[in-house]
């Protein structure tokens, strides 16, 4: 998803522009419309011409990302036209390496999850080629599952807990003891992986992502992904902010005690050091408090309406949210107009991997122009 | 600028958008273009056919956007072609109400700035009628010199301290002791304003817009406005960050000390006790270190490269720099990789009634199509 072109542009409109935003304008208009839409239907509510959207239509099918079946039954009277549905192909694979597990998983155009493996093993010890080698082979099963369900895999997708550069380079992940790793190649080398286009991010913008297909409602919230770092995925206006060098969500740093503990970064009074897995398990209601001032910071500079609780926080939740409640009033200066919502993550420890794969996904559905042409 | 209108959208490709597409296409390629591009010039850099773009710059020339000019003074052989610069109208018009003064600027289609008027007095003795009938009256000076010149104005856009909502209501101006106040309404009143469409924003919000206008470098900012209470602009990739209720930029109530000095807002430790312009009277050092310990928080969440530092800060700020540049380099993870960069305001006391004049300049840029019908 890094090389994910914004579909924005000064240029002038073209003709093969415009074929490409009306493909993808026909392929959501699907998406969206639970009701298998026939085609005149699908005319009446783009404002596209019938003979349009049927040359259109067909190309989606030929590349396997619309399929026609019967209608949704119905009372009224009249012919019930054949329906349009989402077909399932392309499919997308999603990664992950966090401190104590490797994870893979398919997911189809639908959303759908078609394949999962989860293998735990604490991956501190391997080196970075060991633990991705590893991964290559977690990839292989899933591959080979959903092709054996006729899948095609448009890529992949790695979620890493560190900070990533735009080719895909892990600069740095603490928690692995990893530095400067060139995760995409060392994933080109597991055959299962050669011939896929493969992105990398950061576990907790992945996990946001997914956070955002799953739950579809909130166009901006802080998803925060307490492991033992704390990482936070920011999605404004439906987009993942990324921050200019990627590196935007580094939560688990903010000052919440400028002169309490030392943290692994060097600084004093990090939240890590109050709200990390480890620091969870001692004092719970000094990790809420630590959490609160930290998000109170959040919701003041960017007036973020929802705040979702992933990782170790998910099923403590309920514990954690008075004491984080508490020190929002306090300390959100609109907080009597508006007060921010807080709650728990959907897609609990799957959230990255699935992420990674919907990352993909939505690169698809957003050009499905580019994938026909891959495809054809 | 709160009712600008997206250009984005998914509805299908037709016309009429085309044309408003394409008319600021030319607009822009005229705009950055220092060369006074002649209409075949303008054709060649957007693709467009030279009869379109011909039909396109007639239509911006009858409405003042565009002027033909004699190109400019060129060494090669060959007749040189009639070229084009921005027109000086529409104009708009910025106002700025503050603790302590009132202004209005006008501002041409250029950015140069045509009238400016500056009243100092102390604003908190004064109800909301009287400050902005007051207002009124620098703005009919303002415009009155404007239209002397020959401009026509399109709209008018207030700064303001405080909360504003998206129809320009002023929900909390704390400094000023302003609380649901109209604003629109009360300028209205004001028969040199009757006529125009009025916006109201946050006054950092609009100096970071002033600052975006007259930089250009950075698409990606924070602007810090330091005046009694602390605001922030966040520019990120060129546009101006709002929230979801038009409310971030509170940076003046991030917690730095958390069981520190009482706030006015009735929380404990704010920025604003420590760095604002009472505090920074008595204190350059304290309120360089806890600025430094709140714009690391901003830099960890959202990988911003740049901070500029306005208001009370622009004068004082080589006295500021190294306080501020020590808790960064400690606080911020990516500190070593990619240091953030600290600059002064380039605009001084200007910014922000400069930037909501261009806020209304960047909406007719944007979409002269939408001007073109209003004038015509």
């Amino acid at each position: 998803m890094r090389a994910r072109l914004s579909t924005r542009s000064s240029a002038p409109v073209r003709q093969s522009s415009v074929r490409a935003h009306n493909l993808a304008l026909v392929l959501h208009t699907v998406a969206n419309n639970a009701d298998r839409p026939s085609r005149a239907a699908v005319a009446a509510t783009t404002g596209l011409t019938r003979a349009t959207v049927s040359a259109l239509v067909d190309d989606l099918i030929a590349g396997g990302l619309l399929t026609e079946v019967g209608p949704a039954p119905r009372t009224g009277a009249g012919r019930p036209a054949v329906g349009l549905v989402l077909g399932d192909t392309p499919a997308a694979l999603g990664l992950e390496i966090n401190v104590d597990y490797l994870a893979a998983c398919v997911v189809d155009l639908t959303g759908a999850v078609r394949q999962r493996f989860v293998e735990r093993a604490d991956q501190r010890p391997a080196d970075p080629g060991q633990a991705l080698t590893a991964l290559g082979g977690l990839a292989a099963r899933a591959r080979a599952g959903a092709e054996a369900d006729g899948l095609i895999l448009a890529g992949a997708a790695l979620a890493v807990p560190g900070l990533v550069t735009e080719d895909g380079l892990v600069r740095v992940a603490p928690n692995l003891g990893w530095q400067d790793v060139d995760a995409p190649a060392l994933l080109r080398g597991a055959p299962a992986l050669a011939d896929l286009p493969i992105a990398v991010d950061n576990e907790a913008n992945l996990a946001a992502l997914g956070e955002l297909r799953v739950t579809g409602g909130d166009p901006t919230f802080l998803y925060v992904s307490g492991e033992v770092g704390i990482g936070a995925g920011l999605v404004l206006g439906g987009e993942l902010y990324r921050g200019v060098r990627g590196w935007s969500g580094e939560i688990g740093h903010l000052t919440v005690f400028p002169d309490g503990r030392l943290c692994r970064c060097g600084a004093r009074g990090c939240l890590e050091q109050y709200a990390g897995q480890e620091a969870l398990a001692d004092d719970e209601q000094l990790a809420a408090s630590a959490l609160g001032i930290a998000l109170a910071a959040v919701v003041n500079l960017l007036d973020v309406p929802v705040i979702v609780l992933g990782g170790a926080y998910a099923p403590v939740f309920e514990r954690l949210r008075d004491g984080i409640g508490t020190e929002l009033r306090q300390r959100v200066l609109t907080a009597g107009l508006a007060p921010a919502e807080l709650r728990p993550a959907a897609l609990g420890a799957d959230a990255a991997m699935r992420g990674a794969a919907d990352a993909i996904i939505r690169g698809v559905r957003d050009d499905p122009a580019d994938w026909l042409r891959r495809a054809g």
